[in-house]
């Protein structure tokens, strides 16, 4: 049988959601629920209702996975916790720091529903995540690396759409290519964050605005830009719309660890991701996500989890037998 | 309370497994079994006794989880359905073609028992089966590429030592760079056996052998060597042992996956080991893999397993809360 799923919020995480269940043989679009007029939406998929929200409780029965598609700010730390009193649910929670709190305030509300509630599900937190837990417990002697990019910060580029006399903006995290080098050859470096990653910045200004000023706003703008070298660039927002609207992302994850009697042996274990679509991306985990919340759940579990609670072959429509003849 | 281990085989794998248990903070190491005269076996602990294989059954008890460091020709296909009826086990059994029976045989066993086995833990089967599973789970249409070395292959090696007038050799298996840049690169290539991998030979010729009969003879091998760019260097034993006995290994696992309503997004997932002890890098595995083990046996569960099966939180000596604060 499919396992019956439904997203809630279409922004690009919910339309990448829709295209990953397309693309998964055992799964089944059973509605999409928005806080909009749902006559208001036209989605991709046929046949499929766009649903108010406040009518979410009538798929209870009707709903193997919710998969919430809201942003981490504001939305997440609302929907998920009340969301899986109803269903098991899916999300992609990924302020770091806020993680801990949010898990908490999701166990308790799983644990109450006796769902399945996964949090945090994406590339970072996520498949790097696993990087590092499976590469830390191989090698507990050793450096951990997280690079980001080539890719845009959403966050690198809303600061600068708040520096007065910025119309628009899109900002490029970039990891530094002979820190990677350097990492990768075993050389153990200790890199600052200025020695990891650059910034590069494409700005559109508002009419008469004072480039200079600004330029200068970004690059030392603490926390954000202050410790980097930051690069400004200042175009047309034709030129902004036409070259930097692209969603491509990425990173690498390095473990550089120990091993021998004198620690003679260096292990380097590498990670890298080249995402032409990060919300794509981030969805397609969601989904397969998804596939092992509803197993967790059908096998009596219940709480909140992680990715990194989570048998590796719940991930895959393929059976044991089909995943230890071909894969293994 | 420590994870109390026991050792089967003191080759270089249990060398490795020695080490790893003593750089894991959870761990103790309870005792070294052998096929030998215990007496002639000086391992590298102090305090820890060397123990027959026939006086096993006495550790019952006192053993949480043996670490079977057997080969898989022969060995392990007998010894790991065997132990699994007194201990939980691990093996590295990595005939990826007799997997599926391997897994047969140690499951009847281990169920009986009610024991943990874990078959097939090292890197490929291991943390390569992992990275090719979970990027097939989130990218269902796409390509896998899986390839090994720069790197010792012990079966190749053996077949050139097989050939007449031939004293000793080792064998490397390499990757073509331009096979790797073009996996990398999103090109989807389809790539023979001869465009993945070359082989590199290093020869030593008994006295007054015929070195263009032996180079004929290993570059026209079936199987082994025909099908591939064969590269072989004649040289003396003394250079042999000096430059070509490290045991580095490593490799790359790569998917190349499309996403979007037209398919119009490319993704590559890289998963790359270098490794400067291909037996201390594997067993560094199995003791991580020992931990789940005992965890997963703790918990109720009995059986044959593979890392498949294993939640990734379970290899590690943190607490969830922990992974979930600093690694997720």
């Amino acid at each position: 049988m499919s396992t019956r799923i439904g997203i809630l919020g279409y922004g690009n995480l919910g339309k990448g959601v829709e295209l990953a269940v397309k693309a998964a043989p055992d799964m089944e679009l059973v509605a999409v629920f928005t806080r909009r007029d749902p006559s208001s939406l036209k989605i991709a998929t046929e046949g499929v209702p766009v649903v108010s929200v406040k009518d979410v409780a009538d798929y209870k029965d009707k709903i193997d996975v919710m998969i919430l598609c809201g942003g981490s700010a504001t939305d997440l730390p609302v929907q998920t916790p009340e969301y899986a009193k109803l269903f098991n649910v899916v999300d992609s929670f990924d302020t770091h720091a806020r993680i801990p709190e949010h898990f908490a305030n999701v166990d308790a509300s799983a644990k109450e529903s006796g769902k399945i509630a996964v949090i945090s599900c994406g590339w970072d937190p996520g498949m790097f995540s696993l990087a590092r837990v499976y590469s830390n417990a191989i090698l507990p002697d050793g450096n951990d690396y997280t690079f980001w990019g080539k890719g845009v910060s959403q966050g690198h580029s809303d600061a600068i759409r708040r520096i007065k006399g910025v119309k628009n903006a899109k900002q490029y995290t970039i990891p530094v290519e002979s820190a990677l080098e350097a990492v990768r050859n075993g050389e153990n470096p200790e890199l600052t964050t200025r020695q990891k990653h650059t910034r590069e910045c494409f700005v559109v200004l508002e009419d008469g605005a004072d480039a200079a000023a600004v330029e200068k706003e970004i690059k030392e703008m603490p926390n954000y830009f202050a410790d980097y070298d930051t690069t400004v660039h200042f175009i047309s927002e034709e030129e902004l719309l036409k070259n930097h609207s692209g969603m491509a992302h990425g990173g690498f994850v390095f473990r550089s660890g120990k091993t021998g009697a004198d620690k003679e042996h260096n292990h380097i274990i590498e990670y890298s991701l080249k995402l032409d679509s990060n919300p794509e991306f981030t969805t397609s985990v969601l989904v397969a996500v998804a596939r092992a919340a509803k197993r967790m759940n059908d096998e009596g579990l219940k709480g909140c989890k992680t990715i990194l609670d989570i048998p590796p072959a719940y991930l895959s429509d393929k059976s044991g037998e089909e995943l230890r003849a071909h894969l293994l």
